[in-house]
């Protein structure tokens, strides 16, 4: 029996939910988004995913290899099991797999949306793009930098899982061990995700405005409620003085971080995702970060390594769930 | 044909090459420990190295399954190239494995120290004694707080080599990112080896004695050239200011390098090992270490760790570079 040619694939986020038809080459043949049920229960939550999947399986029009769900939060490697995860606490506990396979018939592997969107770039984004040029990669790491940031890690073609599924947190590693550091929405102080994630930069602009520091920037003439990340970025363009003083920070923080991953990963390739990775890309703030990595980092072996930006932008993590599928029925490519 | 039931093992460091002949079960039937030439040619070392291996296979009395040597660097996953180590330059880019398979027409397997100890922890230390008492390991990171400070994991049975088997270097992970931060021998700033290791909490002591901070320190009293490592911890012990404020430095520089450690690697246990380690368990500052990791580590799913110290001292490595060979030969235990 030959495998069907198509997986559904979901990235169930804090606020969307994407769902999407996925062939073998990792295209995009179906897509949709819908923002999730508005402080709804468990079941609420359950009943709305499972009518989505129930679409996408229509819209795949046949035989459905199987389902993909990349998930905003912890998964238990063995059972997939959601735990605990911060915007979907509704959902602690749940196996989807179980669920899923009863209603739908078919294979279902759920991951973390970060492991996944490392899976996803190793398979089908700049991983594979090193791969057709002649330099395949063996060690991924992805970060996303966005709401709050995240990371994953694929050696060899496998995501590494750690004892419980909770690898590779880069957004909760400490990059400022000053007395001022930021208190992080972890609880902890001096995270990555305190300095360079959008909340934590739009926090940072709303902190420094109120203590009057900067009274001739731009942001400074904005409504209260519209400085945001998007807004420091747009200063930053401009050359206002407030906006890249914030953005130092966020650039040297993220050095700070990825050269820890360096000395205990030690990957040939990190690949940069999410809005805030947009906006430094546009910037030429990836070229900045690598400088202050290669003053850090302890050797030549260590140093080679590509850096670059994410190949497959928001559909990373529908296309990284995708990637599972083929890669646990041994169909890739 | 069945496997010999001995391997010899090599743990070749910076100043001293040890030897031992080792069981299936990780137990040295002997074991011998020699000073590395001084100043010798790559030559004189190899032809050292050779004599100390075909002493400890006459020691064996028998035919031997493989030789396994732990050495100080990195070493190229592949071809077991050994590649710029700091400690012993002259043998950069010599590959032990196809010199020894000659010389002695048995398997050998090289693999860096901080890896290897590691493993041995996993196989026949740390690792084993809690899954003979039903609670088997799943990933195990060792660092060995010792001359330098250095690390290596185990995941589900294999070491983690990533792309170039760099791996796991938390001494030159950032622990300090003040204006004060100590410059490392590895030419950064604020690396866990300039402020935890045996040479670290040296320079530390000296430099703050010649700082004149604490001038009624009993280590004020000493002769400059016996202010080492040792004598701060026996400082220390007696509550002596200067030496308790040095290693309260050390132990939070450990507990925030062994933290993000949890959040990149989710290990379930930590093992840590070398000289330093041992003056850190003597005044009970392990418990310290974890006391002040709990209050950084994210979530309650990562704090489920055993945090312990090294069951196999001095051996370690050694008893790792065995474990390789019956690894390798699928026949451990």
């Amino acid at each position: 029996m030959s495998t069907p040619e198509v997986a559904v694939a979901m990235d169930w986020g804090g606020t969307w939910t994407r769902t999407a038809v996925i062939d073998r080459r990792g295209k995009i043949l179906w897509q949709s988004r819908q923002p999730n049920p508005q402080g709804g229960t468990k079941e609420e939550y359950l009943t709305n995913a499972e009518g989505l999947l129930a679409t996408a399986i229509q819209q795949a029009g046949g035989a459905v290899a199987g389902i993909g769900a990349a998930v905003a939060g912890p998964v238990e490697p063995v059972t997939g099991t959601f735990y605990q995860p911060p915007n979907l606490m509704v959902l602690d506990g749940v196996s989807f797999k179980a669920l899923w396979e009863e209603a739908f018939s078919v294979p279902v592997w759920v991951g973390n949306d970060a492991n996944l969107a490392a899976f996803g770039e190793y398979y089908f984004g700049a991983g594979k793009e090193s791969a057709d040029k002649g330099r395949p990669v063996k060690t991924l790491f992805y970060v996303t930098v966005s709401t709050g940031v995240g990371g994953g890690l694929v050696d060899k073609g496998s995501v590494f899982l750690g004892a419980n599924g909770l690898t590779s947190e880069i957004g909760h590693t400490l990059v400022d061990t000053t007395e001022a550091a930021l208190t992080c929405q972890c609880g902890s102080k001096g995270c990555l995700e305190a300095m360079a994630s959008g909340t934590g930069i739009e926090r940072i602009a709303r902190s420094r405005l109120a203590a009057g520091d900067f009274p001739n920037s731009a942001l400074a003439a904005l409504d209260a409620d519209r400085v945001n990340s998007e807004a420091v970025f747009d200063a930053a363009e401009k050359k206002d003085p407030l906006a890249v003083s914030i953005l130092d920070g966020a650039v040297s923080a993220l050095a700070i971080g990825l050269t820890n991953v360096v000395h205990l990963f030690n990957p040939d390739m990190i690949v940069l995702g999410g809005g805030v990775t947009n906006g430094l890309v546009k910037l030429d703030l990836l070229t900045e970060i690598r400088r202050q990595m290669m003053g850090r980092i302890m050797s030549e072996l260590h140093k080679d390594f590509q850096l670059t930006s994410s190949r497959l932008g928001d559909a990373v993590g529908l296309i990284g769930a995708a990637a599972m599928v083929w890669d646990q029925l041994g169909a890739t490519g």
